[in-house]
């Protein structure tokens, strides 16, 4: 089983995983990707783990497959296994096992599709899907977080170039999030209000960073985009918890994200990129349940993070959020 | 002059800095760069910007130029300027122009080069040109920190291949040292230890994460090392600030990093990673001085931070510093 070491100076969690080594890799040889088989194609399905659960094609007849969207135990998880989360304590040092759910949502049968070119209704099924297996996995009571997440491409760490995207059970909350759990509790100690509604209505008034919306749903450059064309999608209205997206809520969003990544292609073409979903952890009592406003963030992988971003934690960005907005806003 | 911006939710910072996107790219288009004169090369000192200093070729002559190692300023700095540092807050937003100097430490007169092929006393050299230059930076009242840093290779982030470092002067202590130095004295305050002195101890006694050492410093794979092949390199006794390192020492150093890196390339050839010198900021009295441990963090990059990291701030890493240290002893 996978293991996680906390680091003793700044707290960050490392999972040790030597399996995933083993993984396939679509990029790095690209005969033998072609000559093997992709995992994910219909007809394949016996080369995933046992299938979780699958949409079937509404008109229940297509030639690339049965399915519309698939969901499997990752082959390599990250995280695996049903134990409790004991940590062991050695000396300084602190580890345990690494208990969790790592599962892959295979977006489309399509092989060399991309998600911005699927239909909206389609790009729905997939957001409700997300939000179905966050539900489950949260539901088990050693896992704390539903991490959703997205590599597109192989720069942006994507091992397999058939789309998909991934859906890993944590049972740890991530530092990142607690920290902005505090940042937002912080202010609304101060202001009374969210910060990220806040942000929203800053962004509407200034208008020179949003490059889509449609009343649910709002997609601007960030005022502090740590790489150029980064994307933040948020509900306008304050939502904390993004696994309890209803039906016509995923519609509205599929149609922001589909519109955003559509900009994005555009504009840089091939363009890599992660995509994640930042979402409440479950409530532990640790934190106010609704201090939290979830959001989508997409990082396009045009530059490396270097020494200087490791060593000091800035980020050094070459393009300003406006003018990013105004070439995705003409794209 | 590039401009610095706080995220509002996690408070981290981003400079904007527009004309880096001009820098020059060796990788990018093979071509061009084989046409296109090195700046960093002997015979072409005019197309960087004046000379800061430079460490002569002790004998007098060689082919290679006369310099040994040259510092200049970077041609597309991150930060420039000489400005107070005056935020300007706009709502909830903050942003401040970014002063501070950023500087190239070109490390030999040769192209095809590697900083562990460099005889040791060459290297102490670097390493005593890098404290020189901290301590100038240091002494400019608007710098807080001093940022040394190599990116080795293209993955790594490097936009040229002459071998070089860099060290950027920036006018807020990085949030990163900020909370490890928070953490160290946590732990004193808890423990009467520095954590880094107490890590060391518990290094050797446990031997198995050790690659290299000298008595004066200690170079080993780290508890929870974040990459596959990640080395820490610390001096042994409690020292806070590198830029105080001695002639002694920096060779002394020199020996353990010449020999780590020289076990990192022979274990994975042709090795891209990233080196860090983390360090204590200037004394401002918001914390102890003598808090910090100074360390070298080396960081191979063997594989992509992908969305789940992005997402959660946890590493997933597919080598146990265990099994990276033995393979690193043997090479």
């Amino acid at each position: 089983m996978p293991e996680i070491r906390r680091d003793p100076i700044s707290g960050h969690c490392v999972i040790l995983a030597a399996d995933r080594h083993k993984r396939p890799n679509d990029f790095a040889n690209k005969d033998s990707a072609i000559t093997r088989k992709c995992p994910f194609c219909p007809g394949n399905e016996e080369a995933t783990p046992p299938e979780i659960c699958r949409i079937p094609q509404k008109d229940g007849f297509s030639k690339s497959g049965e399915w519309k969207i698939r969901v499997v135990p990752n082959k390599y998880p990250a995280l695996d296994g049903d134990s409790q989360l004991i940590p062991q304590k050695n000396g300084i040092y602190e580890r345990t096992p690494a208990p969790g759910r790592h599962e892959v949502i295979i977006e489309t049968p399509l092989h060399s599709g991309r998600l911005e070119n699927l239909p909206v209704a389609h790009i729905a099924d997939i957001i409700r899907t997300y939000a179905d297996r966050a539900k489950a996995m949260l539901s088990l009571p050693f896992i704390r977080y539903a991490m959703i997440f997205k590599n597109q491409g192989r720069t942006a760490g994507a091992s397999l170039e058939h789309p998909h995207s991934q859906i890993a059970g944590i049972p740890i909350p991530p530092k990142r999030i607690m920290e902005e759990i505090k940042s937002c509790s912080e202010y609304k100690g101060r202001t009374g209000n969210c910060v990220f509604c806040d942000i929203i209505r800053e962004e509407i008034k200034f208008g020179k960073r949003i490059i889509c919306g449609n009343g649910q749903f709002i997609a601007f450059a960030p005022f502090a985009s740590k790489t150029p064309f980064e994307i933040n999608i948020m509900p306008t209205s304050h939502k904390s918890r993004f696994e309890e997206i209803n039906g016509e809520e995923a519609t509205a969003l599929a149609e922001i994200l589909r519109e955003s990544l559509a900009r994005l292609s555009k504009a840089v073409p091939d363009l890599c990129y992660n995509m994640m979903i930042l979402t409440s952890p479950r409530e532990d009592g640790t934190f106010p349940p609704d201090a939290y406003h979830w959001r989508i963030d997409i990082m396009p992988k045009l530059a490396q993070a270097a020494g200087f971003e490791w060593g000091t934690g800035f980020y050094i960005n070459t393009l300003s959020p406006e003018n990013a907005a105004e070439i995705l806003r003409v794209s």
